[in-house]
């Protein structure tokens, strides 16, 4: 018996770029309030000799501040905090109707904001050259300048290469096919663009508000259609071509019937989704209920159908979401979009269906939650997306280069 | 608008301990033949110095063998490869009624192997003190010494919780219920002990012996259960309690009313497992279909009884497959068990249903395969759990500490 492996077919041996201490120990401080170097040197298992010398480069350029504790005896302990002056991040959040925008600082906390109307079918030219100039105006607002931006995250309501942030076929994106969202940027800005689809950002921007502990959150969002993010242990899984995530065509169980836009049959969009409880509920004559709000506002109101409507979907989207559970064991599910915190009875639907399905060990405990960042999520994660960049050590090492941070040392050990 | 995370909130910054240059370098030089210091720089991104100084303590003890290469000139190029008389791994893949027991160099290469049988139901201490004798048998037989063994994977067909190494509630383990398998090998070896699922350490071997550039891969296995590892940028997906890749007991559409051994109704193993077939198959009057074996060979001979019932089940797992795909997206799916290779209708089967359900950009390069390691993929799986374990930071250093790792150094860059 020969268990080995033909290493000849084996070309790039490594695991992603993340993998490296600059990226680690700045991520360790970003994310620590009160980080001190002795926390580094436990997280990182590093020496204390290669961390100072690490930390040692990043404070004399600026980008990361240490400022001496009150130490009660010995050695003074300095906290360590990302510099945020040391730059700005831009994020958007794009939808077909609207944009969110916002400048934060270095740790994804917004100085400027503002959310404005659109129509995404105007194409790519105009509405960028639209959100520039907001950016714009939110940098003089937080009073900086477009040399202070050091990173860019923006989402689009599509399908996206992440690798290069081209637009991929969006169904609901007229004139936006093909089209690199970098490269507009690269003009205006010289600091890098990281674009993707808005359900994966709000899974990111879900993931990055929650309690530590959470290792596998999921975030689901329930609209028109229905979309699921995939955070593991901090890092978006997007799938060999960034499709992942897409449970709106998985078959239900039981609702073998019913036609998808997609061509096939019994998809949860078909079963589920906003558009499809609103005509569900025009042939019982609720001549009203044109979209997923429309569903929402009428539930809100009492209508009894569109109550049921609702009901009845949760109980689809939990057996999917059964499956899902079965396959993945995340630790978390967000549940967002307008139904999610319509009622108690909504969750419960999803919720009661999991708890059938599944083996009890995957679902000990398991959280089935709304969304407590609402529309937030997808900014921040948009920011996140930016700010995971930086802290990436090709971020990190374009940001160690740049001559325009300030060389302030505030404090070190002596 | 806030969208500031509560950072008070957020405990445990890190991502999980194998980012560390050292297991990068180790992980490198193990699966690049022919891996030089200036691959190492640029894998690696980090600086001649480093990786030098790094490399230097490896060769120091042992670890690493530097050999000149031949220059075209300029300076030598030193091949690096890992030291495989640095020690041994010993993996095990225990299975209900038999074991396959193997000694690997540091690389998961076979020295010495051997497959015997067994009853698992004998209980822990018989069942791994019998192991343990192979163990020492086949170390003699490698020219080997108990102290030279640095680490131990083991395979057990049940679940395990993987940071203790605990065996849970096995359903065809009796006996075994909260045994630390680790515990029973500590007394024996100065050496760590890593337990997982075997279906888990199938999938890890499937990866480990596939051409690079498989991301995601998923090991779906079709026996008398049906299970699936994940394995995603070469790290086993667990899932926040260790039951990921439970497909089992997802729900078929179309098959509702099939009851399961579970309890539940419709899940993929009740109308797809070897159980299910040979149950069906004795209702047609073939008394002689028993086992997932029976039904495979029955098939193989020619009952078209069998036949059905394999190419119908091959259906309904495609159904459940689609799903995965359409949230996971992976890279490739590995059918293994009895039928993988019965013949090209079962594959064909599985793949027809995900090909008609899963949105296209999802399976637009994805490849449904059988398994090309067949039995060898769980011992070999068992050996790259012990060796990724060598290749952490955690296993790395205590490799460095050990005193009786020969401290040759043949060749270094002068």
């Amino acid at each position: 018996m020969s268990i080995g492996r033909d290493v000849s077919e084996r070309k790039q041996p490594l695991p992603s770029n993340s993998d490296r201490l600059s990226s680690l120990l700045l991520e360790a401080i970003a994310r620590t309030p009160g980080c001190t170097r002795s926390f580094l040197v436990d997280v990182s298992g590093q020496s204390r000799g290669t961390v100072s010398q690490r930390l040692d480069g990043m404070i004399d350029v600026g980008l990361v501040l240490e400022e001496i504790g009150t130490s009660t005896g010995g050695r003074p302990a300095g906290h360590l905090r990302l510099n945020n002056a040391a730059g700005v991040l831009l994020a958007a959040d794009l939808g077909a109707t609207h944009c969110s925008v916002a400048v934060t600082d270095l740790a994804a906390s917004v100085l400027a904001a503002r959310t404005y109307d659109l129509c995404i079918a105007d194409g790519p030219h105009t509405i960028l050259s639209g959100m520039d100039e907001v950016f714009r105006e939110l940098l003089v607002e937080a009073g900086k300048s477009p040399s202070d931006v050091r990173a860019i995250g923006i989402g689009v309501p599509g399908p996206v290469e992440h690798s290069t942030g081209t637009v991929v076929r969006p169904p609901i994106m007229p004139g936006w096919d093909g089209y690199p969202v970098p490269a507009f940027f690269a003009q205006r800005y010289s600091a890098k663009t990281l674009v993707d689809n808005d359900v994966n950002l709000a899974a990111l921007g879900e993931y990055w508000a929650r309690a530590e502990g959470d290792s596998h959150v999921l975030f689901v969002k329930i609209s028109t259609g229905i979309g699921c993010g995939i955070v593991s242990n901090g890092k978006l899984h997007r799938g060999e071509q960034g499709a992942a995530g897409d449970i709106g065509h998985i078959q239900v169980p039981g609702s073998e019937e019913a036609i998808c836009s997609c061509g096939n049959t019994g998809c949860l969009e078909a079963v589920a989704g906003g558009d499809a409880l609103a005509r569900n509920l025009r042939e019982l004559g609720v001549t009203e209920a044109l979209t997923a709000r429309d569903v929402r506002r009428l539930a809100a109101d009492g209508n009894v159908y569109a109550r049921r409507e609702v009901r009845e979907a949760s109980t689809r989207i939990g057996k999917v979401l059964a499956a899902v559970v079965s396959f993945y064991n995340p630790t978390a599910i967000v549940i967002g979009g307008p139904f999610a915190d319509l009622n108690d009875a909504f969750l419960a639907g999803i919720r009661s269906e999991i708890y059938q399905r599944v083996l009890p060990l995957a679902t000990r405990t398991l959280r089935v939650e709304s969304s407590r960042q609402h529309e937030r999520a997808g900014i921040l994660g948009a920011a996140v997306l930016a700010l995971q960049f930086i802290l990436s050590p090709q971020g990190a090492e374009s940001l160690l280069k740049r001559p325009g941070i300030d060389s302030t040392r505030i404090g070190s050990e002596s």
